[in-house]
């Protein structure tokens, strides 16, 4: 490759001009796939296979020798199979002895297995120093240069040496590694490309609940009433006037849900007067997914406003408006302007849009290519200000909504009242205390006890 | 710098605390802008350049030499001149015997020479080690700090302690290095800032085409027809009207294209009874360029809900209503309230902002910040799942508004159909297609197929 | 961890198992979050304390010892307490020389000492070797690990060799390190996690200035002059009506501001015959915020549509409507469709969509992580090409919004003309210029001067 490097005057005293050669164990799919990228990247590549037939799958300018011939070929080996086949190394432990042995397995299921396929690796050839690497790519990604998902490796290991090598080839096929710590580490990087969505499941489930039982609220509101008391048939409404029932409540209150955590937290650190304790397990967990919460209102949100803009479309909304209108021009009489609803009309659609701006502000700072360009102050400045703004925004957007409606009689049907009214209880709950808590007196406190203070000191520094 | 260390118990052998020389031929733009840029990041730069006097351009700082001189100086050179002015460098070749030379230079086209400008390089002084480097960052963008686009510097050469040497300075101006592998792909790192969306040519083509039959197809039933028949001016329709029929039919095309392949791959597989022979290229290309497709089918889907959201704003609308309402009202006739149309109208818009979240949804996950957060299994979930249910959304908005016009004869005119009907051609393919091919009975053969199990094996490990 | 490690045949000479022990003085928060960080990273933790009893708050696996002691057992202290308690150090020194000595502290204002809190500590301890880092990361997202914000650390100092042991424990934890040079950088990294958007600062002034503007303009064309000389009371108008004036104003101002100082830029080139001459600083600036200015005109573009969207929804537009109708159903006569407004009306929105379209699409290239993967041709494409094409769009929107009312007498209040006129001055005015500026002679002049043509060089080379 350079071979006039031995009579240049090197300016460091290793010139490691060739790559090292890279040995994978096994010919399946991801063997072959990481092999190509390899040789692609400058790597000699030697495949270790129970027979060396199989030429024609295998990538231009690769050999394909015994298992033993192939190890000794190299310093690295990737174990290209499956965990079950593993015990065919013990025989060859001798010529392992010493070598970095990478583990690129998966399971099919999260915790399939006591130890990781890494650590049971480890222990069927204890000479050898093995690093867990690559098993978050598909062979297919590699195969297709599309890496359109992540190209972050996770990477673990005991050996700091061992795992620099295997970081070193990492890069070299153009993917990001990150280091993960010991070879303990390798049962949750194993199980991390099985997960789905774990921040998200609590969020989904609980906006599925409340979708669930606002759905049957309006339901029984909306379209039973009139049917058993008015004979109407308003069967059509499930398709937009109860979705544009349901998703403005369950927005607000999944909302108002994303700052109720940092709310309760003040509580118990000012009740205790410490912040050294730790806050009860649930709080925690509510706290770290309250980003998934607020996306996830985020969307009720956007299909709130396109149910909401597609109104004058509709044929329902069109044959009223007409019906309305006709009744008026048959019966010689217009309904004079009044305007109090000019301006309970207005300020109610520009709540909303600035709302809804803000939210959307909101959502695209927390992209991460987005938050990772703001500082801490930024940051907690955009989610946690603007954060209320729009709370209030919204808030406010369904009590003018609400109007003079509030407590007309007419409004509630079986005694239970619209559903609007419902979601207004926590973000107001979330409003009042969060304006008690922005008390001088009280945050004064705050302040002090999230810098360390304590009114009850039990350690001194 | 820092003068404390000569005393210090070092931790490691060598205490480099100084950075090295860095050497730029050619005080040119880019010369000086990288020049800048260096020494505030700590380099001490010397310039060679044929003459020494042009100082007042010359960042501070940095010394002016002639070239042989500079030479000297530094174990880096970055020849930042034109590749036309490189013989110059031949009588030096004794000078810079070992050093690492750094070709920044660009071409003005595609595979302008018939090598690399670095191989050039390479070849005219070899015993140099010549890394390719910096061609992607333009001067403009160093000078003014303002690196906007990417920040990557891809780096290629075959000397692996010269391009780590190199790479050292990418990461010391704040930029990210990407190693390319070997000298011979400084071809394609020379080409990549001449490209202009290479990824995108195929489905921009493809989609202008789509607009472009649609556009002359809707002109000629929805303005010449009636202009022919009716004597009516209908010219205006083609502000909104027209776009408004193009747009959801080349979305949905689109949006079909995106899994057609798929899906063809499905029976090319299930056909062959291996997953290890390769797909015809135009099939690969099309995998390869699926993305790009389906956001193009969401610009169109977008201008579709804005130009569907004006309507009732236009003028033309506006009017026609007005004009309907007042025919009603002066024949004293109603209307009236038909609940098959309520149920067909608000479902089809129903299905059509539903459709749209979900695709604006995948539009978000295919953000690279978004996709690299999440694991091929939650990227493959959201990308296959969420798809087709978009594309099962948009297909039913599609057919439910046509409605029970389908088949009535007055929609054709000169035997033309809607287009909206041409568009459910590739939908309905596809999704009958993928329909039979999750039957319990193919999708276990696929499975197996996929996890690698053939038919008519060739080979045997 | 590794016990096999010493009967390997090591592949380099030394085989670095295990990570070296981190000392951290100081047990206040951040100091607990990031010891806590560093012990599930593999590093062996001793804190350094006053009091060596404060076990119950300490990461468990970590010793605490008297400062002196804790020094002593490690190479690098990170020094996680506040500038003022400091100078407990210098009894210290002897200990401490040679040690590497992270600063991790953070001010409450900007500039608040003349230097450093880094310089400071080195100063106060000269022996040893100091290394500023990890003052952008708070102690609540180390603790939490919901990194949502910057994964960036900044890391300054004058030893390389010190830098580089910081930047590895900075990835061992999962953060990203960015070098920025000497120690003499720290004072910016002090300063960068007390920044409020400093880049948006003159953006965000400019147009809450515009905003105030035009809203006094509305508010006296729009609600007082009605009431003043009609005695009508529009004050509703304050919601909607007033703010659907004042954004797409806004917008497009804020718009053509981004492509003014462009083509300033491109005057003061081709007048002074030379681009390397300075541009004036108040040009310099403001090209380095373009982006932002664009940003906020894409945000009062999209409330701008927002409110355009709802206006069928208003209960006053639906009066109107209502009254217009039935005033024609009473006197029984329609009033005739007008070709040229259905083409006016259907042209101005379709223009409008298409504006907000490619508006969108440049705010999406804005995005980091989309920007990072396109190469600065695509990059100056999207940004300037589609730039100015939205930049046309939305002048002609305004320009057709317009139409024929333009020089009509009434729309004249007060002699002020309609708010949309003042905000077609700047746009017109840079789209001319721009014209004149691409004319085939001036084009090739600026073309030669940007690729470094000089009229009167003053130098040769």
């Amino acid at each position: 490759m350079n071979k006039n490097s031995s009579n240049i005057m090197a300016l460091a005293p290793k010139a490691s001009n060739k790559r090292e050669t890279v040995c994978i164990f096994g010919t399946g799919d991801f063997g072959r796939a990481l092999g190509h990228k390899l040789i692609q990247s400058g790597y000699p590549i030697v495949f270790g296979s129970r027979s060396t037939q199989l030429s024609s799958l295998i990538p231009k300018g690769a050999e394909v020798l015994s298992h033993a011939e192939a190890a000794q070929k190299a310093a690295i080996i990737i174990i290209a199979m499956q965990r079950q086949h593993y015990d065919f190394l013990t025989p060859l432990e001798e010529i392992l002895r010493g070598k970095v042995l990478v583990d690129v397995s998966n399971n099919l299921k999260i915790n399939q297995y006591p130890e990781s396929n890494a650590k049971y690796l480890a222990q069927l050839v204890p000479s050898t120093r093995v690093v867990k690497a690559f098993n978050t790519v598909s062979a297919w990604a590699l195969q297709s240069g599309t890496l359109d998902a992540s190209r972050q490796v996770f990477v673990c290991g005991d050996d700091m040496e061992a795992k620099q090598m295997v970081m070193d080839i990492v890069r070299a096929v153009g993917l990001t590694p990150l280091d993960q710590g010991s070879l303990s580490a390798a049962q949750e990087i194993e199980n991390y490309p099985l997960q789905l969505f774990p921040m998200w499941k609590f969020p989904i489930f609980l906006s599925l609940g409340l979708t669930a039982f606002f759905f049957f609220y309006c339901l029984i509101r909306d379209i039973i009433y009139p049917y058993v008391y008015e004979n109407k048939d308003y069967s059509f409404f499930l398709a937009i006037s109860i979705p544009n029932r349901i998703c403005p409540v369950v927005a607000l209150i999944l909302l108002a849900l994303v700052y109720l955590p940092g709310v309760l937290a003040a509580i118990i650190q000012l009740y205790r007067g410490t912040k050294y304790s730790r806050f009860p397990d649930w709080l925690d967990k509510w706290m770290l997914c309250r980003k998934q919460l607020g996306l996830i209102a985020l969307a009720f949100a956007f299909l709130h406003v396109f149910y909401t803009l597609v109104i004058p479309i509709r044929y329902y909304v069109r044959w009223r408006n007409e019906d309305g209108i006709i009744t008026q021009a048959l019966n010689n009489k217009t309904n004079p302007f009044s305007n109090t609803y000019g301006w309970l009309s207005d300020s109610y659609l520009a709540l909303g849009i600035l709302g809804f701006f803000l939210f959307v502000l909101l959502g695209i700072t927390s992209l991460p290519s987005v938050s990772n360009n703001v500082n801490w102050r930024e940051f907690r400045f955009v989610q946690s200000k603007l954060g209320y703004l729009t709370l209030i925004l919204c808030t406010a957007h369904t009590l003018v909504y609400g109007g003079n409606r509030f407590l007309s009689p007419s409004s509630y049907r079986w005694y239970l009242p619209d559903a609007y009214i419902l979601s207004l209880i926590v973000p107001c709950i979330v409003l009042v205390v969060k304006f008690v808590l922005i008390s001088p007196y009280l945050d004064r406190q705050l302040t002090r006890i999230r810098q360390g203070w304590e009114r009850n000191p039990q350690y001194s520094e």
